[in-house]
């Protein structure tokens, strides 16, 4: 059984805390929140021990990894500390939302064979990980076109809105990887537009946008195109897209359940999709922990690491200066 | 060019004349109406002569072949005839509503080698005729069980009621020779439950139902089961599900459109079936056609003949005997 | 939280013990199995106790409640000592093979308000109790016609099928109580016949059938159809369907993932259906847990109980005699 | 009856031909072909006259309207021409590969009344119709996104191809067109980029791409994103999809038939899509003879005209022109 320490205790985290707990090869040993309730809360559910400080954690001989669920400027100092305590960590994205300090963090757990996911769970969802198996099998022949239409059911609270990062960084980064697992060549050109159409204040007040429209452009030529919104009315749409030379893939949403209606008005109604990441990716977080627990179980390196947190990031700030400068921008002008 | 004439110029008959003017290989050449008005209508709208009578029909030697459909206790006579004048004939269903009537007819054409092809369209549906196929090819290895599903839109007026021969004869006899065209062994025992759900007074003022569910069983064990109902208020519903030992085939049916709507309330929304038989069986009408016109130039016998016509009367025999005795009837005890 | 002991630690056992710990409501107390080295094993696996007899289970006063998953043969008997140890008790299908002991249980508990749950997981099923909602809050008008299509995946080893009790009583006793849970009126009339289809060998060395159709009829004159078949090579086949005067409903299966595969030989290729009742009906059985958790909590009588079991029975009773005598049989001749 | 003379005989003009002869309310005329035998052989098969000229066409008193379906390079020609005889026009896509034509040609018919059409089918598929007169109703709220996916079956011939003007003036007009319909304020920013994946020798030698994706912007910050490729293998692929703030749309494809196949591998197998436009559009094509005759009989302008027609194009320049320089190019930057 791999011992796990969780840090941070909020949403996120107690669902990784339950994920953990259930899981047969992992067992949730302590829990940490700045927020003293939150974690004691968390620690009764479990009956598991409440740390006083991250560091008790670290410093723990008893913990074998910990799954980092903190605020985002957090990340990257928590990494280094694991990194640093020989302990493999399964980290939330984004690693920062600052390039220069995710930069800084490469170098410090250089040379470091100490495990470091990356919280990208959808590369883990059983849909997208089999259209990536048949890609990768051939299935499909040569891989053209990518399109990735990912977008949340509502927008986000303001509170929320004003400490993340930007649309581009918070939730388009998810699909910045998706797009980067999928393909098979490396994105090196960035097209990006973004609008604020849901809620204009979102861009008169706090200069953040709802709506993105995306494009990618591999060394090889091939295409991506992500669009996102933060207000899909009937769920949360996530689904992916594939066109290649000999034939198409399509990864769509799971609704509650499978009943469709049908009235002199309608035929196949179903019901909405389900709502928001923790429902949708369900399977996915729980297959995550499984890939964490493997990595370190066998000594392997993570399936999606560090270096493709920092890539997805590199790939948000050239949308973020295509988006400025309206045209095609070269990952090389990031780096 | 097949030159044929139509007899019967109600809605049917001005389908099937449509069908013919616009068909490659066949010609409209002549249309009959014991309703003169009706035959004059569609004379003119394809620039066709109008018979004064049948006999006229019969007797022209310019008249290849002809599509009866008049009204059904006309369709054993004009079928003798046509087969006395060498004409090959596409008779709409039901031969009759007499078996005994239908018997004689039979005697009556016994030895000819002139075609008589039976209206059941259903089998020239190209999803239903490619279930079919799969399963002759072996696609779903033994075939055990069929189930169909055949609902009208809705209830036809009370005068058509009256005078149709009830729902087994005149309705569910389309099912009876579907289970038949899709079944490889022949049906011998008959179950079948009626009600008058939709419309009591049905029940009450024409002994007439609108609702029924039977179970055939044939030589060899094979199942099937038919389900009806004179209201579909969501459109004309046509389904055929196949089960075999290594497979299933499901044919389905077509909306209007391709148009998925996704709200607050649901996803995948989609219009209604089409609406009726003449929209739902558009192509298999006109595939009636050309394999009518196929048997003719080719001499071979139709895909669909009068003991085809004969044998799904039977098995409404069977089930009207089963529903008033409450008991798996054996065809032996109609025949 | 209701703290439950587990009886039989076959598969089924294990699922409900592990549906148990994870309950929010429930905790897992105790296990046991005839077979110790079971019970031993599960026990350890969740770190609960292990009971020596079922009798230590009974007469434990820590103990709220029983979860009954072991042989059919001692339902009926750990019914009566649950009820007269005044726990509550969920007890998994059926009650007994023999009607007449059932009703012997059904004396012996008569007066009794403790909770007897039986294990129909199907009415907890997401899209069968959206569907049986609609029917009731009148979705579809008048219910007029329910078809319920129920196939396992692959017939089960020679040494269940021998002490299953025949197919109407082991798989299709699912069906019965959901055409009861669907339909608003009682089934009073039933048909049936069946077949070994798949393996011509079990009638022949079991007397065992692996296909049947069914049709039942309430006083009201409402029908319903069950097909079953022990091959769907698909995966586990489990629909619903209900029509009515103002709609349909057709609660379906869930695959292992929403990915739609396009090539040159086809479109919306999708994956088998989820192979088999643990997984189909996972929500199913984690809600058939809280509904039992709320009647203990709530003092109100079980969704699904004793009686239930025992109309079940007794549609499966009526069933084999109409397979036998080829008729349509009243429940009154069974009672 | 409209009296409608067909100029231009090849595969296109024969279908609208075919669609003129079977609408009730217009009958073809006059067939005109460069190709003589083209012509002759067509009006053969509907008993009409060959025309020896379009000079006869356009001076005949008997012709109400004309149809041209020549090649491209003739289509402002004939327009003028057209017009300036008082002759409504329906005009296959595009006007003319040069703006500088269609602007000349906008001149010269400036002023006139007479309907002049352009052929762009797909306003008039159902589904999409559907989809944009749902848009125009509200039912999806603010439109944001728009998404159409436009796939050919497979490459055409090199022949074709060289005098085709390119993908994005040849292929993606339609979709230019298409979004111009679906959006309700004009597009005015274009991003565009193409490659040849199909076929790497398509650049090579035809400096022609098989593979592009766009992004349009509207001036109130609506987003549109296209997608084209020269081999879908599963069919022709056309999709629609609208997101607003209150749901979304997806306008999809039809295959031949309804029949889904289950088996061991997979569920819900479906036949490829309709091979290509004349069955994919076949309703469409229709429809747009049915605008045709609706406008002249009415009085009033076509619903999709030559200024379409020209703005399809100046967004195809704009496209080029984003290709070249990789940046957001401006609709006023090519008028």
């Amino acid at each position: 059984m791999i011992s796990i320490a969780v840090l941070g205790c909020g949403r996120i985290g107690r669902m990784h805390a339950a994920n953990i707990a259930a899981h047969p090869r992992a067992e949730l040993a302590l829990v940490y929140d700045v927020h003293a309730p939150s974690s004691r809360a968390l620690a009764q559910v479990y009956g598991v021990g409440e740390a006083a400080s991250a560091e008790e954690i670290f410093a723990s001989a008893s913990i074998d990894a910990v799954l980092v669920a903190t605020s985002t400027d957090t990340h990257a100092d928590y990494i280094e500390r694991a990194v640093a305590a020989g302990k493999p960590v399964l980290c939330e994205k984004p690693i920062d939302l600052d390039l220069a300090r995710v930069n800084r963090c490469a170098e410090a757990i250089k040379g470091s064979d100490t495990p470091v996911q990356l919280g990208f769970n959808r590369r883990f969802d059983p849909g997208h990980r089999a259209a990536h198996d048949a890609v990768r099998a051939g299935e499909i022949g040569d891989l053209h076109q990518v399109i990735i239409s990912s977008r949340d059911p509502e927008l986000p609270p303001r509170a929320y809105l004003e400490s993340a990062g930007g649309l581009l960084r918070d939730m388009t980064i998810h699909d910045f990887d998706l797009a980067r697992f999928m393909l098979d060549e490396e994105p090196q050109e960035v097209f990006a537009i973004v609008e604020a159409l849901i809620d204009p204040r979102l861009g008169a007040e706090l200069d953040e946008v709802d709506t993105a429209m995306i494009v990618l452009r591999t060394a090889g030529g091939k295409q991506c195109h992500i669009n996102n919104s933060r207000t899909a009315v009937y769920g949360y749409d996530q689904r992916v897209e594939l066109l290649g030379s000999r034939g198409m893939l399509l990864s769509g949403n799971r609704k509650g359940h499978e009943l469709r209606r049908f009235s002199a008005q309608a035929t196949g109604v179903q019901a909405p999709y389900l709502y928001f990441f923790v429902e949708r990716y369900r399977e996915a977080f729980e297959a995550e922990i499984t890939a964490f627990v493997d990595c370190i179980e066998r000594g392997t390196a993570p399936e999606v690491g560090f270096e493709d947190g920092r890539r997805a990031l590199i790939l948000a700030e050239a949308a973020y200066k295509s988006m400025a400068e309206r045209r095609f921008v070269h990952v090389d002008e990031i780096e």
